[in-house]
Parts: C-alpha cells; structure tokens; sequence
C-alpha cells in the first residue's frame, strides 16, 4: 500500500526560491566571519551520547535527540531501569550517539581534541543544523540552523569590540538597519547580586526589572516589596529603575549606585571602554544599549553579555546574543581557555529580511531562455545553441518533446522563464530564429550565428 | 570528571582547508546544475520511519539509522518482540523517524507529496549529507554527501543526452580530464537475458562477463560451461566476449548477436540515438563506452544505464552513476512518473581532486593582514585601518594582546598570514606604518593615509 507522503512534525521541506535566499544570507554571514579571519569547522551530524549528554541541563538533555542502537545492540535494553521507570537509563542502555543540540558544545570538544593543532587564539565560526524535541508550534522547529562565532584563548577586550563590530559588519551588509545590541555585564550583575542583600534572587529581582515598561517605576517597587526585597535596598537603587539616557550616562548612574561593589566596578569599567572604543570607530548599522535585565547564560558567562533586536517595526525576540565565558572546554578536560562567542539567530534574521523584503531580487536563480522544441530538423541547431548559453553561464533549457506550442509556453510561463527561442519551420526556411520575451510578448527575428547571450536584457 | 573528546568512528570533522575544497566542489556542481535549469530542493535531515522502510531491501532497512523516540514514549517498547528476538519488531516498537538514507527516496516523497505544485518536467538537484550505519572502514563513512540531479515526468531521449552533457559540463568545469562515462540500457540487458535463454540467470552471467579483462574469452567461457550455461549459448553469444572497438563498433555489434530480440532492438536503437546525438554536439571531458557488464540497480532502472569512472590513473571505483526509471514515486501513490537521475559521488570526486591536485589555490581563505598589537597609542589608527580593510573585503586581524613581537609574529606564521603591520613607538614618532611581507621579510614604510590593499600582493 502507498504511503502517505509526508514530513515528521518540526521539519521543512525547501525549494529553490527559500534555498536561494538562505545561501544568500549564509554567503553574507561567511564572508564577514572570514574578513574578520575568521575559519569555518564543521563537526559530524551526531556526537557520542557522553559528549552531549549533562551539558544542557535536565530539561536540555530530555530534548536531545538520541539515535537508537543498530541490530543485535538493540538486545542490551536495560529492562529493569524500564521497570522501575526510570526512562533515561532505559534510554542510555539503546543509545551511544545522539544529534547534535547545539554548536557549543561541539566546538568545545573539538578545541579540546584538537588542541595541540590549534593555533590559539583561535577564531572559528560553525554555520550547521542542530536537532531539539521540542514540541514543533509556530515559528519553532526541530531542526534549524545555528551560526555560532567564536575566538578563544585570549581575555582582551578588543575580542569583545570585535564582536560587536561583526555584528554591526553582518546587518550592515545585510541592509537590516536600526538594529540594537545591548549589553550587560556578568560582574555588574555580581554587583548588584551583592547591593540587594539577597544574591540568590539576583534572577528575580531582574526579572521584575524587566517589567519596567509595562508597570513603571511605582509598579516595579511595588513588586519588590510584595516580593519581600528590603524597601531600604530598593530606595537606594531606586535610581537604576530609572536607568535612561544614552549608554554613556546609564553607566555613568550605574557608576554612581553600584560603583562601591568591586565586582561592578570591574564591570563599569570594561563596558564603558566597549563602549568608547566602539564610538571612536563608529558602528554603521547597530546602536548600543545597556539593559541590566538582560541576564542570558548566567551561569556560563563571565564577563560581557550581549544581545541583538531586530528593528523596531517587526515584532519578534532577540536575533543573536553571546558573551565572554571563562570554562567552555574544561568539561573535555582542557582547562583555563577563556574565549567569547557570539550567535546569529538564523531563522529569525531570515524572517526579518524577509518580513523587511530586504532579500535581493537578483539571487533568485533561474532558467532564463527555453528552446521550443518544434521538430527534428530544428534539433542540431538548437542543441548546440543551448550548449552555447549554458556555458556563457546562462541557464537554459529545451522542452523535452515536441508537443503543442501552447503547452510548452505554458511550462515557460509557470516557471516565470523570460525568454523562448523558436526555430519552427518557418524560420528554418529563412536560417532565423525567434526570440520571444514572455513579459511584453516582443518578438523579434535574429541570423542564426547570432550570439544569443547579448539579447537578454540581464 | 572529564569526557575524552573524541568523535563517532565513521565520522569526521572538517577545518578550515576542506571545507573551502568541499565548496569549491558543491559551487561547481550548483553552478552547473542551475545553467541546465535544475532547482534545488533540501529534504529534512530526518523522514518518517515508514517513508524509508521497504525500499532498500533489507539489508539496506537494515542500516537505516533510527532515531530513538523521546520520553514517555519510549514504554511502548514491544517486549515481547525483544523475547521472541524479532529485533526489527523491537526496533518499530522505539522509534518513528529515522535519518535519510540517500536523496532518491525523500525525493520520490517530495515529489508525491508536491504534485499539484510542482511543474514537470521538474529538474530537481539536491546536494545533501546522508546517514549508513555501515561498518566504518578506510574511506567509507557513516555520515557522507550524496549529489543527485534528476529530470522527472518526462520519457524522451534528450533527458539522457542532457544528462551526459551535465557530467561532461561539471568535469570540464573541474578541469578533470579522461572521466569516462559507461553506459549500458535495461532492455539490451533483457534482451540478453532471452539470449541465454536463462532469465534469471542474467545477474551471474553478467557477472562472469565482467571477468573478461582477468581471465580472458577462453576463462569467460569455461567459467560459464562450469557454471551450467548452454555450450550452444556461449557459442552464439561468442562475439560478445569479444565485444571490442568504438561505442558505434560495439553498439554494431551487439546488434549482430542481440538484434532479433524486440527488447535488445529497441534499447541498442535507444543508445545509438543517444551517442549519434552526443557526438555531433561533441563532449569536452568526457569518453563514453558500452558496457554491458553495468548492471546497476537492475530492479530499478528501465532504460539507459550510466556509470561514471575517474581518469585511469586514480584508483578508485565509480565516481557517479544513475539511469532511466519508471516506477520512482508508486511507492507514495504517484503512478506513471517516467524520469531520469543521475548522481555524483561527492566524497570520491573530491578524492579524485586531491589525488590530481585539481583544486584551485586561490579558493583558500585566510587571513591576509596581521595588525601587530603595539601598545594603546597605536589603537586608534590600527583599528581604523583594520576595518577599511575588511569594508575592501581583505581578511585582517588584529592580534590582542600587546605582548613580545617574536610571539606575534610567529603567530603570523603559523597561520601562514602573509602581510604583517607594525605601528610602534618609531612608526608612531614618524607618522608611518611598516609593512612586512612575511615570506621575504621584505620590509616598507608609508604613510598612514596609504590606501593599504594596493600594496598587497594579490
């Protein structure tokens, strides 16, 4: 019985208008990341289960996809752990690779296995599918593209001046303007983790933080008392909760509030020297900001936290993010490589470009001329006609059968091909032949040594 | 405790090098593809598990890499299945994806699935990783690219003739010299089949013939008495041990021996049509041969039989291969779909390339400007002048850190960067920068308004 064609849940099916637009985008991002010499990896589609597994967190390490055990393997099923429920021991006794969940941690083990070879500091950037059992819904897949930047083996600043200026490199290029990247700082947040006297609720109190558009100031202290913080912490730091102003004087009030805490002051410093240096350089498509809600990979990251939005007018989360982190490789035994790394959200900056129509027209490849087939005489002619073209680099086709010419100017117009030479009998008496423009319906007669390349309006 | 980093045996990771070769490689195939008016579709790395099963016999059902079904759902293992070891039932029981296997299946299903959409005669090429839990051994992977093209919904000649131009245009375009291209036809096989007057033989026999080159007509012909073959057969069928000269000879021939049986006419007419056709337009880098021992997805193929093989002087099996079917898409209910494929072995043509050097060196990225980190006077300029150059598209870096020059430069060195930039104290004092090409050692001053990419070699 036939089966009913179709895809898992998650996935996509891509035809050649998308794929075009997704390698333009990809060939964007490639030669940015090179100019900034930067190396392309690639590493394998699956990794050994231990290499994935615990790196994610619980909830993470449920999502990866696990690849099951090949033939007799498939017999050493832990039937007991299956009993007694317990599922991930049931899984891990089916399973020894699982697809890949992330770049990171790929990249992780590939610096640490390779780290005699490696010349530190060392610059790479990965553009690969990675695979998530999430729950597929709207806007989120199962398999989508991750672009991860990376240089590693250095602690100095100009890394992260760097970054941002790749990023500020991409959306230039791009033509994606009124981007914004904002920043944070991991010891600003140790800072103030301190100022309220309750660093364990750090995550808490800049989630409430974050509210400050929708409930103002009063409604921000309001929680935080509610929520059982110190009203005298809060008076004190009132004036962070009204954090505005350019990027300078926010960390100048910052200065001011949190400047005593060592850790922030660290933090200060190095953001405002981002921040000047950027300035003295001039930054074309991005604007910097400060945002002390923004509290990504708090465990993992160590210094500079960075996060990009799109233009205002399409609504949608962040298209990149990244920051400084100090033990990527030490899980694989290689320890003290501090780095930095910064992500482009794929998907989501194609859907901008594509929501801002910002994908340019010529990418979109093509056949540009069809041969009507009319009949055998015409055959020698046309053939190497349309061998001609084709290695002008034009492409070009010839309708398989001689059949209706109804139909096969049919097939020229639902493939959108602009151009269609006949050579039928007629022109054969005359050794011409005709060059028909599908838009305008123009036709005009042409000598058969004629070179065809320069009569298309490309 | 730390994982060793290490990866799957059968896979691989890729730097830097291989990739730019890998690319090279995918753009000329891309290229080609599109000047022939063939689309690109990409499928999902994994399908469901019932569009791959049953249609690769079993050994290949048996090398399908499953995906392991997540969470709860993995208690739905049959167990009775794993008691009575029915392996497979054990297997369908804890999985309903599975990895792609090879691109003609996920197209079939494409191409069902789209039928109201697509156009046809719809030229589709698809360059994508496929997954083998094959035994991993020298040169043979668990993760490999395949390259497919196919024409599908059409039966005429020139599909075949197009298609042997496609190998020609992409070896020419790679500069591979000497590629030959065999061709065989599924008729002249059945033809042959009546002529031993054993039909279901024909796969042995064949197979035996292939031994001319080693054992000689006279080893041909004991090999197939001993085996049981009709000595008054063998007698007819002599010539054809002897099947010698130009495809046209051959051809010739054949028809001699082969002509009386309709199905042999008609394929002989087929290929002497397609090969007449093929020389008066002339190849580039392409031989064509007959050969009748090509007997290549025998089950599958209806009509031409094509197998391509690298130049004589790299030991290596068949770099491409593929032919005329009927029967792609029934499996998904779409019936009567005549088409034609072709495939390009992608791994081994990038061996081939290896092997001959062919790569072009200038497809190698890297970086081509080190900035020498001085000391902080120096910043302002160096990183204006670092972004100019990446703005003129040249790949430049700075090194981070200000620290020994003999550390930075052999920094420079071991990446193999060309051009190194000094602005030190003495360059500073003078309003110059040095530019010191790294092979020669070749040091100059200018100054630093210079426009920087013309004093690079390139």
């Amino acid at each position: 019985m036939a089966v009913k064609p179709s895809i898992p849940k998650g996935t996509r099916d891509f035809y050649a208008t998308t794929i075009a637009q997704r390698n333009y985008l990809k060939q964007v991002l490639q030669r940015n990341f090179e100019t900034f010499g930067f190396e392309p990896i690639e590493t394998p589609t699956f990794e050994r289960l231990e290499t994935l597994m615990g790196k994610y967190g619980e909830e993470g390490d449920r999502l990866i996809f696990r690849i099951l055990n090949s033939g007799e393997k498939v017999k050493k099923a832990d039937l007991n752990a299956l009993e007694k429920n317990d599922l991930r021991a049931f899984s891990d006794s089916l399973s020894e690779k699982a697809l890949r969940y992330d770049l990171t941690v790929p990249f992780a083990r590939f610096v640490a296995q390779y780290q005699n070879e490696i010349v530190f500091p060392f610059r790479r950037y990965q553009i690969q599918p990675v695979w998530r059992a999430d729950r597929p819904q709207h806007g989120r897949f199962q398999e989508f593209v991750q672009c991860d930047a990376d240089i590693i083996g250095d602690r100095s600043l100009l890394q992260e001046i760097e970054m941002i200026q790749l990023y500020d490199a991409v959306f230039a290029d791009l033509k994606l303007p009124a981007v914004v990247v904002r920043l944070n700082h991991r010891k600003i947040l140790a800072g103030l983790a301190e100022a309220i006297g309750a660093p364990e609720r750090l995550i808490e109190f800049t989630i409430v933080l974050d509210k400050l558009d929708k409930i103002g100031v009063e409604g921000v202290e309001k929680e935080l008392i509610d929520r059982g913080f110190d009203p005298k912490v809060i008076e004190r730091l009132k004036p962070m909760l009204e954090l505005t102003g350019t990027p300078e004087q926010k960390l100048d009030k910052l200065d001011t509030i949190l400047g005593g805490f060592e850790a922030a002051r660290t933090g200060i410093d190095e953001l405002k020297y981002i921040f000047q240096t950027l300035q003295k350089q001039g930054l074309s498509a991005v604007t910097l900001d400060i945002d002390l809600t923004l509290a990504r990979g708090l465990n993992y990251y160590t210094g500079m936290i960075v996060e990009v939005l799109p233009p205002p007018e399409v609504k949608m989360g962040s298209i990149g993010g990244g920051g400084r982190y100090d033990d990527l490789t030490s899980a694989f035994g290689l320890k003290d490589k501090s780095g930095i790394g910064i992500s482009f959200g794929f998907d989501r900056i194609f859907l901008v470009l594509e929501a801002l129509n910002l994908f340019p027209k010529e990418i979109l490849k093509n056949t540009e001329v069809l041969f009507i087939n009319t009949d055998v005489a015409a055959l020698d002619w046309s053939l190497q006609a349309l061998q001609q073209l084709r290695k002008q680099g034009i492409a070009a086709e010839m309708y398989p059968v001689e059949t209706k010419f109804k139909k096969q100017l049919n097939y020229a117009n639902q493939k959108q091909i602009p151009y269609v030479i006949i050579f039928g009998e007629e022109e054969q008496k005359q050794n011409v032949f005709v060059l028909k423009e599908m838009t305008s319906g123009t036709q005009t007669r042409h000598s058969l040594e004629t070179d065809i390349r320069p009569l298309l309006n490309r």
